[in-house]
């Protein structure tokens, strides 16, 4: 059971041909995952404080297939993949019912401050399995 | 009655201190904008296709009260203001029971493809008046 | 003798009639308080750790009068106005010789975590006056 | 020989951490492809008027290796590769002599207006060679 979450284009995310320009739509993937962490209770902007670790980001891979306009809804699926010292968010975006675009966001359990990476902890692993494929 | 929408600040709209960027709070001002005009029915991605008008921006002036962090629910009002042929769209945006920024657009009602200033619409006056003051 | 940097709008700035979006401009104008503040040594990033205060904004008001588009090579110039407890930076922003936005940010002079407003260090006021009008 | 620009890292662009909001990455990046198509004479937003095709994007892979901080120059190469109907932009970005980030946009050559691929025109892909590998 993926996160999904429906991101709606606005008119400023869109480009003279009328669709949205790129940088936007990594812009709504990452919030995407932002969304998803405050779900499941780790908000990156908690985690290295009250738990010292973080998960920073290594590799995106998107697939653009076909593009979104203004006022268009997309749903953005987050499904998680938790690896033992690193996650992966896949993304599939829909609208209209057939893909938009697609891809992940590659991301290590590292340690806050700069250690290197670290087993995901339990309970992250635990709240985040519900939401695995 | 003005039009109210909640602002989640995300973690990738903070900065060093943990506080959002300003860019990033006039990204969510605007936005407001385009989910208002979407929701009485005359996006911004329409009107000039569909009704020959625009509402240029012609000036912005925010004040900025105190600073918001990622996880604040932001909840921003809009309240406009239809004059004969100009439209202001206030904002008062509040977190946790204080004002943390609030100012206004200043849009003028165009005709599309640059002729001067028209009166506003009838019907768009219409769809506006219930958010007024 | 303004602080004057060149903006170049770039096509992911533009929006479905070619023009660019105002939140964009906004990045731009922000952009540009950055590079002076590099420019006269007091860079953002450095000076609440290096000097213990900041200049947090407190209203931006910004009058857009003619709309720039990709390719436009847009001359920014920022002059700042020192006051005691305070510094405002005006921008006026032209391109192909007349004024296409302008307009001011307004900042207090602060001490870095929460005091209040305090006197506008002397060094900084020397790095700035060269600029002022 | 690449076509190299170098991003100042803002105080805008930073996150509680010191260090570059992803996103904000991305659009330098995509910024960089802006600024070779305006180097080599084909401004994105001309190609598609003018000479009745564009470039769309059909992936992004990039890796993020080290973190950069605002008030860094980092160096930004772009080396396009071009293929028969497509296009791909190899980045590596440098910051104090070591690999920040890197990774490639894919583009495909196609009508404007929505027909299939078609080959990239000769006298593009003579504008581009003299920068590739």
């Amino acid at each position: 059971m993926s996160y999904d979450r429906v991101w709606t284009v606005r008119f400023s995310d869109t480009d003279p041909f009328g669709i949205a320009h790129y940088p936007r739509i990594v812009d709504a993937l990452h919030e995407t995952s932002d969304m998803f962490m405050e779900e499941i209770g780790y908000p990156f902007w908690e985690i290295s404080q009250d738990h010292g670790f973080g998960l920073p980001l290594v590799e995106i891979d998107f697939e653009f297939e076909s593009p979104v306009e203004a006022g268009d809804d997309v749903t953005i699926a987050l499904t998680p993949e938790v690896g033992t010292r690193s996650v992966r968010f896949d993304y599939t975006a829909t609208c209209g019912g057939s893909v938009a675009f697609e891809g992940y966001e590659q991301r290590v359990c590292a340690e806050h401050g700069g250690g290197g990476a670290i087993e995901v902890p339990a309970d992250l692993r635990d709240a985040m399995v519900p939401y695995e494929e």
